[in-house]
């Protein structure tokens, strides 16, 4: 039995079988033709299909899980990446269930990028067996996904979760979303960069003034850099403590491309935390970076197909952080 | 088939019986003694109990569910009332088990106040038949509880749905609980009395300074008394927002004694929510007031305890917003 899996992104639209470990038994990927027509953009996926169809582990096909660039929807079926222009309300689910190669009973099941990676995380990942977990992903721009009582909630259209766009701030920065404050505005590795530069930090002679250089620069003491981390580990700790308010969290995953920065946004992130998570039940929730990588995409669009057919078990030995304490 | 309640304020000790279609067909009720030790708290709770006992119907309980003021601790059976000094872990659900009436087989099932108020909201109020639901009470404090996927989302320990105490304003004022810039320290009744006094209002003489006189004030055109409701309509309304954009909500409920301020209220948290809530999936969320008013707290006790029991099949013919449009 594999799982089939599609990860549609803004750089690359990737498909992989994988196995009920978790394991990526195959895999085919095309770069994404994000400027082209929206029958450009399918020619491709169905290419992705076509290719994992010719294996012959695509005979023990037993589900098809979909994770795209939101926002998505989930209950109609459709796709409307922001970074794909050609694609909006655009039908991926009908597309992908009519592609000749899908079985009949397969049914593909979509979800936004961000919660497939909660889902593989849940999985075989960082959350593994734990109850009540915030997966956030923190790249370019922040996104989330969350594990409430041991299944993912993928939320009425497959976006909850999106913890990028809540205000932090409410007097705070206009967020191109339209809203003021948003977490992303103070998280991103885009937002990152921009804080270094306007408090005078510059990148070293020739190189980009990325959240990866801010990194470094906060390694060697600067404090315009560390104040930039300083700034993001502050937003994301407010939106985890609300977070852990409205649901309650026995576990915070952080992956994406910032996180690579380690300690330099944990330490701030988990300092501001104690100040902004004080009830209770929100105080010492733990934050751990992702275990997975470069195909939790995959991954967690296998899990998500997985689930929605019943082939993972979700809740089975969830662990609750109450429970085990 | 009888579900029994008990609801444990601040200032009243109160129980019923609730029938199957959530009447209220006996009640009993006594002061807390909130200042007294906690045996003398108990005792209190235990002749609201005796009381219920003797009532014929009692003979028919199927099910006990406990409401409390927080914190609460579900999973441990436990509550620490802010305002009952004497109950700090108190072994509440031991206490009301091994009362002699209880019969063997029923499991008091113990939650916060507030979700008991969204239990009920969902069971037979403003939430009826709502997959996802965000329950608020605005009050002297400012509480909530949710309604995820057909069911009431208590959280691991009973305080899920905390939205009084999530940050709006990473940077604003010092709340009582520790953290900075929480939506109580806006929206409360005693936040809007306080920013009204602040910007020079005063209640008429002889009066005190509460938010019904400034909502009066309001309603005659007072400029300071319409910011003070402009302002906690904006907090309520950042908050809805981050909470739908989290979990996905097809409606908001408010109750509580500042919500019956009516559009004094309500005006200015929707024209808000226009401007926080504007993704695909956040956008026009339904906000609307509470059914239930005094027995919320008794009807959803019953609810959670009932629901709990598997005697209210949660999730039944739960419609999302997605789904009906």
């Amino acid at each position: 039995m594999v799982y089939g899996a599609l990860d549609i992104g803004g750089t690359k639209i990737a498909g992989a079988l994988v196995d009920a470990e978790g394991r990526v038994v195959a895999r085919a990927q095309r770069p994404t033709p994000a400027r082209e027509s929206a029958e450009v953009m399918m020619a491709a996926v169905t290419s992705v299909v076509d290719e994992l169809a010719a294996r012959p582990e695509w005979a023990s096909l037993s589900c098809l899980g979909i994770g795209s660039a939101g926002p998505v929807h989930t209950f109609a079926g459709t796709v409307s990446p922001v970074n794909i222009p050609a694609w909006r309300s655009f039908p991926l689910v009908d597309r992908v269930r009519s592609h000749p190669a899908v079985p009949v009973g397969v049914e593909p099941v979509l979800v936004g990028d961000a919660v497939a990676m909660a889902a593989a995380e849940h999985w075989i990942g960082a959350a593994k067996g734990v109850a009540n977990v915030l997966c956030m992903v923190v790249s370019t721009g922040v996104g989330g996904g969350l594990v409430l009582g041991g299944s993912v909630h993928a939320g009425t259209t497959g976006n909850a979760g999106h913890i990028g766009h809540i205000t932090v701030d409410q007097n705070g920065p206009l967020c191109p979303c339209g809203a003021l404050g948003c977490v992303e505005r103070y998280a991103s590795g885009t937002a990152i960069a921009a804080h270094a530069l306007e408090s005078g930090w510059a990148p070293p002679a020739g190189l980009p003034a990325t959240a990866r250089e801010v990194e470094l620069s906060a390694r060697a003491g600067d404090p315009r850099a560390l104040a930039a981390f300083d700034r993001a580990g502050r937003a994301l700790a407010a939106a985890i403590a609300a977070t852990a308010a409205l649901v309650e969290l026995d576990l915070v995953v952080v992956g994406g491309g910032v996180s690579q920065a380690g300690e330099t946004l944990f330490a701030p992130l988990r300092r501001h935390l104690e100040s902004y998570a004080v009830l209770d039940f929100t105080r010492g929730v733990p934050v751990v970076p992702a275990a997975l990588a470069l195909d939790a995409g995959l991954i967690g669009a296998a899990a998500a197909g997985a689930a929605a057919s019943g082939l993972i078990r979700e809740g089975t030995g969830a662990r609750g952080r109450a429970a085990t304490t």
